[in-house]
């Protein structure tokens, strides 16, 4: 009997079009917008249905093939990419992009994995819904990638993060079986919450191929305001005083270093000093309400008008419309990309208790600058939640090669302080290959054991994403 | 060598005086409230810390002695008794009562898992701040019990379940490992989310020993209103609108049927009819707020004033003072125990997605009054949670041990249309001993083993809660 290739074993199954093997075809899978992985596989598979995507795996784990999942292809640590040796075999979710229900009154939605988060962020918003999640690469990040990264973004302050979003799934083990935990459930308690398992699993334990999600009411009114302080300890004194009075009304709280600012007005188009005077910290902080009755602009003043008795803030600017919102968000925005502008940039993602924030910020920064005199650190971001992009351009003048060539020795520096304020190394982004190496320096082994333990209960070949995470 | 019995071993570990082994010192951790359970054991540990809790579990495995830990033995599922065998040693958690740290800037807490839930809401108003778990037994459960049935409550609708308040967990496993997982992150995607497990794991995992939790401002303004309805379709019309205009300071939306009030206004002290002609269905509705700039009122009304417009309610009492809302939450806590005095109640703690409640009651109302003539369905509860508590008071006049030999048929029958609606057959208590046949009847058999899968990881010797949940 003549020798039958996996190609056309797959084509059986999902029909010859979307098996790809041709390199054309195959190039936008085999690479990620950063360029820092470049991948090599045999094939593409492009499953259209949960039966589809189980018959897929079920050949490839008799085969002993390979699998790596595929969503947007939108993610930052390299784990949708095939390794580079070309024996992974790519299965995409996108045929998959079908939304399976809305149910406006009871606040959910179910969909299948494929679909785009701007997709899902539009279904809800046609019934008078939120779908919170939102983060810079929602046009073209699939909801499935999302939930197995755990993704965060800008909206975890009132509305958590991606897990807290999910409500049921329905995945496809290594071994082909398909598990329906595609409840819609506010309250189930019949035994171990398997969906955690998967929500951040990063496609090694299985594929999620559904979910069901919470909506939210429809933000109506929006108000912001760009705020001026002496320093960390100031901000952190200012999330209290705010959070205790907006709660979850409070829907941003973003940090911003001056040499952030001074590098958006120099590089970014449109921004503008929000202040006169130049200070040394800024706050940009959001209040919106599904409420109409809700005086957001009052309590904004109230808040700000305690800050500025107690001393803890030294400028504010209000915004007057929702343009100046925008405006104010296009600063936080583009903080990262006008680093690019400044040389080198040494990147962490990073996150300590919400009130270790300060201390971690001026150990750090001492820390760096020590290690590079003349260096600019440019921490920001999401200091609601802890998580600190602390992100450090090289020296004005310094040669960019020569200062990248020091990213792990700084990350070193970094990490282990995070280590200190029992951090975490990647707040929002995963492990994937990138950080893999690293997570052996922060986890116990205690608990890199229980996780391997986990990964061979639902993964004995260890065909699934194999050399992510784990 | 002379035989050295277990008890002596213990007392080396922990201290004699806290190694029970007289049937007076052990009595009160042998039965439950409500009887349904009475079990025997050689002895009662209480071990007074993480690296005692650890000796005693590291003792046992090495002797394969079988472990049931307990806290403020306050389950409604038997999980926390021994097995009448008496070849269980229960670990008490009592003696593991210290607040570690609270941080109110941060809005976290930590401490070790036999506090008190009482004890801890206390800590945090001490601070200005709210833990919202609450729910009747709060005076005497520890939060580790909480933590380890995924406990519901009362504030559910807008704080969560349990496992939304957990930031990190430190947890001794079966053969005694210390896993310190007390992270206070808000954001950490470094792999598998371990605590999970043992969140709502029913201590068959591992003993939490310590928790970070969420705090959350406290509420400055309340205002509830007692609302009449034609049926529970209105409700979730109600439902939908209230959520749409409230959002997150919709803090309560409980659902009972006109039986329920009429219960009350007989048999509870104190109890008045709430609203002036009946009604078949009433709704309690509660708003809070944070902030004292919120209108809290003015947006009840609003809410109630577009419900009668859409002819979605047919009256409602608003309250006058903080002593209104006491007295209006005092009939929904009072709809359970007055069932008492109209005989034999057969009980189900069910949920079913939220949009699906006036389907399921329309259904299980017909069903059991179908299987039994006469009988007097009172379901009440958490509408806006899903949870709804379909208890079943027996005809009038109807022996009472003829009717209550039916709870086996009629859980079958409820369980059945609640299974059809994709639904959950233990919303908030957990499996426990009490509900375990019953998971083999509800879960697939995939999902099952899935659970076996993790347990065995976790507890190979299979010494820790056994015979709970799986």
């Amino acid at each position: 009997m003549a020798h039958v290739s996996h190609d056309e074993n797959f084509a059986k199954l999902i029909g010859a079009a979307n098996v790809l093997t041709s390199e054309t075809d195959m190039a936008p899978y085999l690479t990620e917008w950063r360029d820092l992985y470049q991948g090599a596989t045999p094939m593409v598979l492009l499953p259209g249905s949960t039966d589809e995507v189980s018959a897929v795996l079920k050949y490839a784990y008799e085969q002993d093939i390979k699998i790596v999942p595929q969503g947007g292809n939108t993610g930052l640590v390299g784990g949708q990419i095939p390794l580079e040796t070309g024996e992974e075999i790519v299965v995409s979710l996108k045929r998959m992009n079908k939304v399976r229900s809305v149910d406006a009154d009871g606040f959910t939605i179910t969909v299948d994995s494929g679909v785009v988060l701007e997709t899902l962020q539009n279904e809800a918003d046609a019934v008078d819904r939120l779908f919170p999640l939102s983060l810079g690469a929602q046009g073209s990040c699939q909801i499935g990638g999302n939930i197995s990264t755990n993704a965060g973004g800008t909206a975890v302050l009132a509305y958590g993060n991606t897990r807290d979003l999910v409500l049921g799934l329905e995945v496809v083990l290594p071994n082909g079986d398909i598990w329906n935990g595609l409840r819609s459930l506010r309250k189930d308690n019949t035994g171990y919450d398997l969906k955690q398992l998967f929500i951040g699993g990063e496609g090694t334990l299985g594929i999620i191929t559904g979910a069901s999600l919470k909506l939210f009411p429809k933000p109506k009114k929006l108000e912001a305001a760009f705020i001026g302080l002496e320093s960390p300890q100031d901000a952190l004194k200012l999330f209290s005083m705010a959070k205790a009075q907006a709660g979850p009304i409070l829907t941003g709280f973003e940090i911003m270093p001056r040499v952030g600012i001074e590098f958006c007005t120099t590089h970014l188009n449109g921004a503008r000093d929000p202040l006169e005077s130049p200070h040394p910290w800024y706050v940009l902080m959001e209040l919106s309400s599904g409420t109409e009755a809700f005086p957001v602009r009052d309590l904004l003043e109230s808040i700000l008008g305690e800050a500025f008795e107690a001393e803890v803030v030294t400028d504010a600017a209000f915004t007057q419309s929702l343009q100046q919102v925008q405006d104010f968000w296009h600063i936080r925005h583009g903080m990262s990309e006008v680093q690019k502008e400044e040389g080198g940039s040494i990147k962490h993602d990073v996150s300590v208790p919400v009130a270790s924030i300060p201390d971690f910020l001026n150990r750090a920064i001492a820390a760096v600058q020590e290690f590079v005199p003349g260096c600019r650190p440019v921490p920001f971001g999401h200091f609601g939640d802890g998580n600190i992009h602390f992100n450090v351009s090289q020296p004005v003048g310094a040669d960019k090669a020569d200062y990248l060539a020091k990213w792990d020795a700084m990350n070193e520096i970094v990490h282990g302080i995070v280590h200190e304020f029992n951090g975490s190394i990647s707040a929002e982004h995963g492990i994937g290959r990138l950080k893999r190496e690293l997570l052996t320096e922060v986890k116990s082994e205690l608990e890199l054991d229980l996780m391997k333990r986990i990964k061979t209960a639902f993964d004995p070949k260890g065909l699934l994403n194999p050399g992510r995470v784990l």
